[in-house]
């Protein structure tokens, strides 16, 4: 049986990468045919068929189908796997309560369709930000799914992460494990290492407390700034790559003695309000997540988790009235 | 043991997608470490930066170690496998003899680089066009290297061939074989489906012979165009694509019954020229390629065959001087 992904914002920047690692088999793996659903704005259609084009200029042993469309009911149909990653940018003059507000149509429109037209177990993904708030309000109007189906991406923040402490501690990214991102995909999320494991062993003591606090922290949580000064483009590749990195664990699992960060509703663990979608370090097994409990946090962790959480609360309040 | 992998051109648009698809292990599997070697111009440094800090931002598991450099020299140096993707475009009222001089310079270099600092194995795909004389110049500038290691990429045509008789047939292109692609990497390519078997089954008759001559063979010729009139940028996703699947067969091997399309030094097979980079039907095994021979060749076929070695012949004569 085929599975049906859908990718909005399928004609931009991370659109282009994904769609192509997908559709090669990077999500799924080899054996699983996919039908791809690509929706654009209208605006956008012909450079979207531009890209099924290319697509089908692939020959991929697994992709079965491709459709584009400008209505989210086509886009959404059956619709197994959602990646939402079209949004509309802050444009010049823009308060980040327009902004708030601009996605939160787009959001609530796909919200429903999504409930009107998706398989029921359907997994969705919000990339386009404000990732969070957009994957609130995409929940809220989607009723009849099941709300741990909505997520945003925090795995491009937990994916830099491991690649500065490798670079620090001199080791490949794949000896670290246990590293959390909590809260707002936004720069005041907190990237905590405090149960940092190398190579299996406790490590978070070999980390100087003024490097994570005063280089390690502010340059993950402005790695977005970094990449577009040095590219003159906003990260496109690596967020593609995070994307499928948490739709995959999500659908495989996470590795065993490790977890990934991933934004979800929050169910009162840690202390944070239910009612916003926060990055917590989970795990995943049988196609589910489950957070990690009982995790010790300290002082300037406690302090840390609340600061971006009252900004997905300030945020939240921002669109109250579309919920 | 890591291979090392170079790409030219890595800021480009196809740059882009091959560095992130081979950095994640489609090209080598995911047990084979891989360093990436990034080249390209000196202007193109600070872009390339980016490119480099969003390859580490992916943690990839088998991505080792990312080198970028404007030298040559550096780019090859110990390099198993070569994309040679950056190439000089044709700029605004320049002719095409303009073009070839002013590439002939860029791969010359190139290929003196190969020569001095390679691997003994490498395995060289030149993407960047004219790509089949391109690579001819790269292979004239390195004596020390085995011939046979230079090839240019006629994949993105194969592939596009499957995809248009795919959509013909009302199949999936996977069960399309034995398609072959002859010549230049131009619009005087040779699409030839006089072996096409469909489900293992002879089916060039199943084909109108109208259809393959007045639609077919042009649009598969002028399929780059049709991308860039649709996407407004040229075929990036879908090159790259196509360039891994070359190396990767090349590598490991053809499937079973089937055939790829590369353009190799000719050795005289089929009655055409040697001295020059010319597609041909190749099967591959233990990491070499080998001529399909004994096809059969109708008028038709060897009067196009003629035409796009005619043009290479051209294209030869006008840089034989940096031969």
């Amino acid at each position: 049986m085929s599975k049906t992904v859908t990718i909005t914002g399928a004609a931009g920047q991370i659109g282009y990468q994904l769609a192509f690692r997908i559709a090669s088999g990077q999500l799924l793996g080899a054996n699983q045919k996919i039908n791809l659903n690509l929706l654009e704005i209208t605006p956008a259609l012909n450079a979207l068929k531009g890209v099924a084009m290319e697509l089908e200029d692939c020959a991929f042993d697994t992709l079965e189908k491709i459709s584009i469309s400008d209505d989210p009911n086509e886009a959404f149909k059956d619709s197994d796997y959602a990646f939402l990653v079209g949004a509309k940018p802050r444009g010049p003059g823009m308060e980040r309560s327009d902004l708030l507000q601009e996605n939160a149509k787009i959001f609530s429109a796909q919200g429903k369709a999504i409930n009107d037209n998706a398989s029921r177990d359907i997994k969705v993904l919000v990339v386009g930000n404000p990732a969070n708030t957009n994957a609130l309000i995409a929940m809220s109007n989607a009723p009849d799914i099941d709300r741990d189906a909505f997520t945003a991406m925090m795995r491009l923040d937990h994916n830099r992460a491991l690649a500065q402490l490798a670079s620090k501690l001199n080791c490949h990214s794949s000896e670290i494990t246990n590293m959390t991102i909590w809260g707002n995909h936004s720069t005041t999320q907190y990237p905590d290492v405090g149960n940092l494991k190398l190579k299996g062993k406790n490590t978070s003591s070999l980390l100087d407390k003024e490097w994570v606090k005063n280089k390690f922290i502010p340059r993950v949580q402005n790695r977005g700034a970094e990449i577009i000064k040095a590219r003159g483009l906003s990260s496109a590749a690596s967020a593609a790559s995070a994307a499928i990195d948490h739709m995959k664990d999500w659908t495989l699992g996470t590795k065993i003695d490790d977890w990934v960060s991933m934004a979800i509703p929050s169910d009162g663990s840690y202390g944070i309000s239910e009612g916003i979608i926060y990055s917590f370090p989970v795990t995943c097994q049988n196609s589910a997540y489950s957070i990690v409990q009982n995790l010790e946090i300290d002082a300037f962790s406690k302090e840390s988790m609340k600061i971006t959480e009252k900004e997905l609360l300030d945020e939240k309040a921002a669109i109250q009235h579309l919920l």
